[in-house]
């Protein structure tokens, strides 16, 4: 469980709700962090196995639910593939600095992604989700001249915005060197290195970096990575989508560690 | 190279033409599909080795060359990161099933990417980019309810739909037990598998199959798969989305065809 110290982190700063909706997406916040589920939408024209389950769980945490018709579910969530379920939670507001080195402490191996200077709200949102999926601890953001936290982020996100922490930092560099110094490694994605990924071990606790599209990684954090791993670039196209990359990077620390 | 017989299909139906930006991009076109290259405008006030090495290309090939400003590079490419260099090529247009099969023949270990149902426009382009990428003779979608060519796909595939072909087929189970005759073997993404993609072997010819986001994979289709196989799912969002998965899939093969 790489995320034990994310709800003492985020019940200091309740303030927006947000709706996480999906079988799978709402039992497992109802899992996870059940205090941070304020309501239930379930379809009333749904009754199966995973429902009952999901239903069983917000009784048993003394979350309201409500049976509703498929309309007013749609207008809860937007027209979206909401399964039947959504849930209304305390949005999850962003991390500081020193809300990521504390939670490294309860977090063995844990996984970090920084994203260096990437503006694109879309590959923000789509790399939170990936983060998610692969159990990353947060993701790392500069303040300056980079997305954060937005309405469009949060829907790319699919939820994962209500899982997965954001955490803007003044200097980028600086927060790397921190990580490093808790025994994080660090290792960014660069068209021009050497190595693969494959060749990194990264069953120890890691950082993943990876660059602005085109740009890619400025030269300070270039500098700061232990390692530089480049990905596959065997086609004419010039690089690849920032949040691909993300995930196959975050695909091999998931396969090394599993394989383990 | 996996996509020699490329030309030989495309030469059959040039019709319009598409911009291509970037130096890497132009340089793969200028050396695998001269022929397909119409013009090239640089930027004026650019001359480095790289620019120089493309010009030279394009001279040897007997290819235009004009010099332009910024601005006019624009006015053709649009706001995008064109890097001083811009080719207006043939466009690529999309094969049948039989140029699939035809071009198995000419290509070691053929790799395929099939998308069960993908309707997003953005998905189909971020997914024929990293095909592009990682290697990819061809990516094959359905006819009827998935996305097809567009300019959306074509500005998000970022080059690679002027590199990979689209195959629309009629019937995709039908196409997948085509290429399983043809020494193929087929594997699909499926949330529910107990497989991880390493434990699969991708060093022969292989076709991956990504389903829809939420739906995944048909009946039909995932009867037709020789193996299924799960991706990261540690965290509390639904799926993963479609191009990032294929991306891990995608990488995955190159990963495992490097090593060898």
């Amino acid at each position: 469980m790489p995320r034990v110290a994310a709800s003492a982190a985020v019940e200091r700063v309740m303030s927006n709700r947000e709706w996480v909706y999906g079988l799978h997406a709402v039992q497992a916040l109802l899992k996870r962090h059940p205090d941070r589920v304020l309501e239930l939408k379930l379809a009333e024209r749904r009754d199966d196995p995973r429902m009952r389950a999901i239903e069983a769980l917000a009784r048993e945490h003394g979350t309201p639910v409500q049976r509703v018709d498929v309309p007013a579910l749609h207008a809860a969530v937007g027209d979206v593939a909401h399964q039947g379920v959504a849930a209304a939670v305390v949005s999850l507001a962003p991390w500081s600095e020193g809300d990521l080195l504390s939670a490294l402490g309860a977090t063995a191996s844990p996984l970090v992604l920084a994203l260096d200077g990437v503006q694109d709200p879309h590959n923000l949102g789509a790399c939170l989700r990936t983060a998610d999926a692969c159990g990353a601890l947060a993701v790392v953001v500069p303040k300056d001249r980079a997305a954060t936290l937005s309405p469009v982020v949060r829907k790319v996100a699919a939820g994962a915005a209500e899982s997965v922490p954001l955490v803007t930092v003044t200097n980028l560099v600086r927060t790397l060197k921190l990580l490093k110094e808790a025994q994080l490694w660090v290792t960014g994605a660069d068209a021009d290195a050497t190595a693969t990924a494959a060749e990194v071990d990264f069953t120890g606790g890691t950082v993943l970096v990876m660059g602005a599209e085109g740009a890619g990684l400025r030269h300070l954090t270039r500098q700061t990575c232990d390692h530089l791993v480049r990905l596959p670039q065997l086609g004419s196209v010039e690089s690849l989508n920032v949040s691909v990359a993300a995930g196959m990077l975050l695909y091999e620390v998931v396969r090394q560690r599993s394989k383990k």
